[in-house]
């Protein structure tokens, strides 16, 4: 049920979004039990001039390699699973496709079952019972 | 007083995309009682490995037609009120573009009028009397 | 601690771009009370029939140089303060890079520090006492 954005540079190859996305969908199952098929991400690609980050606010020093995740969440879940959740994305992003740690920022948005339609013009709250 | 992002694979036509937005018009305006000039989008074109979309996940079958609308509303509504909306979005869609209800997907994020400036500085909660 | 998204007609230089950013972290940190280093801005450029605004709804007239700020805070701010925001923005904007104050849209969507990760995996709720 998330739907997450990820901004980065531009210039990346296919194989590069592959790992980049799969590494979200591993974090995503691992730590708020999302199910596997739930993938659902649009990737923004910027020019330089596009994409503003400080280089050392709270943290860095953050390289090219910076990519930011936007994540909406269809349900509230507590800051604990929240951190666990970062820590699990990390992980995954430095081992494919190989991203640093100090690159990696997400920022989470919640919203409500009754806010989702997967198509069909059905409400995920409708539809909740027969989800797969 | 929405605004809607809409993520789709890129190569559409200005035809198309003029009607994708004159159907979330019309859908907005019929379901949600937005005032018919109230129209503010933004459309995300996207390369394949872009945008990501499980084809099968609680619907589809989804296809290449894949739609992703992201809408930041101005004041709560009612499950019911964003239910009906869903059915109407799909059913202006089918009609123009073209689209099939199995491609559309919603995701709705709320907000309040304290949120909004539509311009010249001025908070939409204090513009609230004025607005036309 | 704000992430922004910036919508705007595609074919701005990047001293155009630069500028904005500027003025729209001088209203942050003047209003916000935001931290002077701490900034974070995706840009997003349109071709004209992805970039949807009407000319009069509610203020106007817009012109091209319409521009739409979407900010995710990491706390709720008062309606004072928001609408103080706003006025500030405004204000920079037409300073530099020159934009009339009736082409600036905002919309700002709130979050908790919990929803936050500045890098490393940590919680920014977590490593709020190490905040610089």
């Amino acid at each position: 049920m998330p739907f997450s954005r990820i901004s980065l540079l531009a210039g990346h190859s296919p194989a590069y979004l592959g790992a980049l996305t799969n590494a979200l969908d591993r974090a995503l199952v691992g730590s708020f039990q999302v199910p596997p098929h739930d993938r659902f991400v649009a990737v923004h690609q910027h020019a330089p001039g596009e994409l503003v980050f400080d280089r050392h606010y709270r943290g860095g020093p953050r390289s090219d390699q910076y990519v930011l995740f936007h994540i909406t969440t269809g349900k509230p879940r507590s800051a604990a699973t929240k951190a666990a959740f970062f820590r699990r994305l990390v992980d995954e992003l430095e081992h494919a496709p190989g991203i640093p740690a100090q690159d990696v920022m997400v920022v989470i948005a919640e919203s409500g079952w009754e806010d989702w339609s997967f198509g069909g013009g059905l409400s995920a709250a409708d539809d909740r019972g027969a989800a797969p």
